[in-house]
């Protein structure tokens, strides 16, 4: 089959591998039908150093049960599942607590233990706790929504959700990228009174305000602290998403928070620690946040999407066939695209 | 009147300094029954430059008001009052949501805006929001107890609530100074199943265990980590109270919470950062704290105190006079004491 390999930065191929096929009893094999590439992704393209083997990329799929082993109950072959990023088995007790990601059995694709998702096929393990049935058929307008549910929409969920939004609150997300604005989306999904963007791409904040966003502040730095603060009445906003994962947008982001606020940081961090400058810790500002837990939010989301509440399909803006994936890549690098969808 | 003024580290003195008294109209003048020597006192009697004016020490204080300004309501003189270590004016915005620290007129005692309270008396801004009228008489036995509340019960406190301690939850406490002592208290008053206290000196251990600790650790760094895994399943606990505020205290405290816990800082922090290496942001580790909103958790805890559900007036091991405070710095800056009462 045909699958996506990572050699070093900027280094990207398709090529052809070992089929995918089930090996624990547990497992499903999945016929990828749209996968997609993540700003996740983008840390190796930017950094990786050279590999002789490669590394398999892609955790985000929508696709169809080709085969399952002897121990597989919940699919047969033929249903269209969602795969979030992260394998869990559903069972354990962090499962039982709603956070998949640190599952005791659990783990995530495109790593040295499960190959990745941009491909033709996909080896799921855990699959009767990973994969959610989908309750429709492949319908080329819901895909695009259906496929964040494994990543993105979820992961600006969890942010809004550990950033305490609520009704009547004030939020601002940090970063304008598919994660940012489905932190908008869910923001407004949760209730948030005001929703301040911070970014400064003419179409990502057209998407933004579209999806919730009802101010935009394009400065950086202490002049976007100051911004946020003219915003909110001098005090700072109660929930910040950060959604972009560099030092400098955490300590935007801890400086917009009011007193008694919370920050979530969902972007992947590229630090090894918070920048946490004193008087923030006399503002009693909460920071929290980390990988989401996207399967456990699939259930809470999927009606939305399936009813057509919210359209974060929206965020793909480029959909690409697997030998395109690696232009696709560049195009995100670049900022040529917010999102790329794979069709393999 | 008598005053505590530290010229620099290790250089406290009691001098002689002009009477308190009301200058705003909605100050009280309360003449200081006991003060208290604070843990966070000993980082300028570590660190302090010499200051030829010196800076006017202590904010915890139960005291007798003698004096209040025209606007005042709530007191009259002979009244028995308790003074939260942060003034407030109990009506602005912070204050009703319960974080008295950020009130937007407020501030703390013992600063360049306000003199200390380990003094014959003590001038106490906006009087009607920061003091509590007790409704008790000065009773020796319930003198301590009411003491802590003006600062380390309400810490300790503080730190159980934002680390989310509950029922039935696994709890640890970073350190077994006066506020973890406390912490340790409140951590079994809101319900945690078991209470791992990490520290060292055995006459400290033997007052948390009677405080509800049902574990202690005395190892330190990566074994501590080890051994908090191992009385906890391997998971490490849901609720870290850090009550140190040193670097490798908070390194420890990140790595003991389990998978979705969350660790408060109640210590006031002496580095600007927070460690959060990479696995630890994959395990959804909330960091909260800050400085504790003593104020609003009066009216809790008074009733356990007066009805002698709880006793943390037992940190107190030592109690001086006004001009025994140069040694109780001493005492508590060398452990010889946990923490020191004053009476003027």
């Amino acid at each position: 089959m045909r699958a996506t390999v990572m050699y070093s930065a900027g280094d990207v191929r398709i090529e052809n591998a070992p089929d995918a096929r089930p090996i624990e009893p547990t497992d499903a094999l999945v016929a990828v039908s749209r996968a997609a590439i993540c700003g996740s992704d983008l840390w190796p393209y930017k950094t990786m150093e050279h590999s002789e083997t490669g590394r398999r990329m892609g955790h985000e799929a929508i696709g169809v049960v080709e085969a399952v082993g002897a121990d597989v109950r919940t699919m047969t072959a033929g249903d269209l599942v969602a795969m979030p990023f992260a394998y869990s088995d559903g069972t354990c007790v962090f499962c039982h607590e709603g956070l998949h990601t640190s599952c005791i059995h659990g783990g995530f694709f495109g790593t040295a233990d499960v190959d990745g998702a941009q491909a033709e096929a996909v080896r799921v393990p855990q699959a009767d706790g990973t994969l959610v049935v989908l309750p429709v058929g492949q319908d080329d307008a819901l895909m695009p929504s259906l496929l964040t549910l494994t990543d993105v929409m979820g992961t600006g969920h969890h942010a809004a959700v550990t950033a305490e939004v609520g009704p009547g609150k004030t939020a601002a997300v940090v970063g304008d990228g598919a994660v940012g604005l489905c932190g908008v989306l869910a923001a407004r999904r949760l209730g948030a009174e005001q929703i301040i963007l911070l970014g400064r791409h003419p179409d990502r904040i057209t998407l933004a305000r579209e999806f919730g966003a009802t101010d935009v502040v394009s400065e950086r730095g202490e002049e976007a602290v100051e911004r946020v603060r003219e915003l909110t009445d001098g005090f700072g906003v109660h929930s910040v998403l950060e959604c972009v994962g560099l030092e400098q947008s955490m300590l935007t982001a801890i400086g917009i928070a009011r007193p008694g606020g919370a920050v979530s940081r969902v972007g992947v961090p590229q630090d090894e620690s918070i920048p946490a400058a004193l008087p923030r810790f006399y503002n009693n500002v909460t920071v929290s946040g980390g990988p989401a837990p996207a399967r456990a939010y699939i259930e809470e989301l999927l009606p939305d999407v399936l009813e057509g509440r919210i359209e974060p399909g929206r965020v793909f803006d480029r959909s690409v066939g697997l030998d395109e994936v690696p232009d696709g890549y560049r195009a995100m690098n670049e900022r040529e695209a917010i999102k790329v969808m794979v069709r393999p």
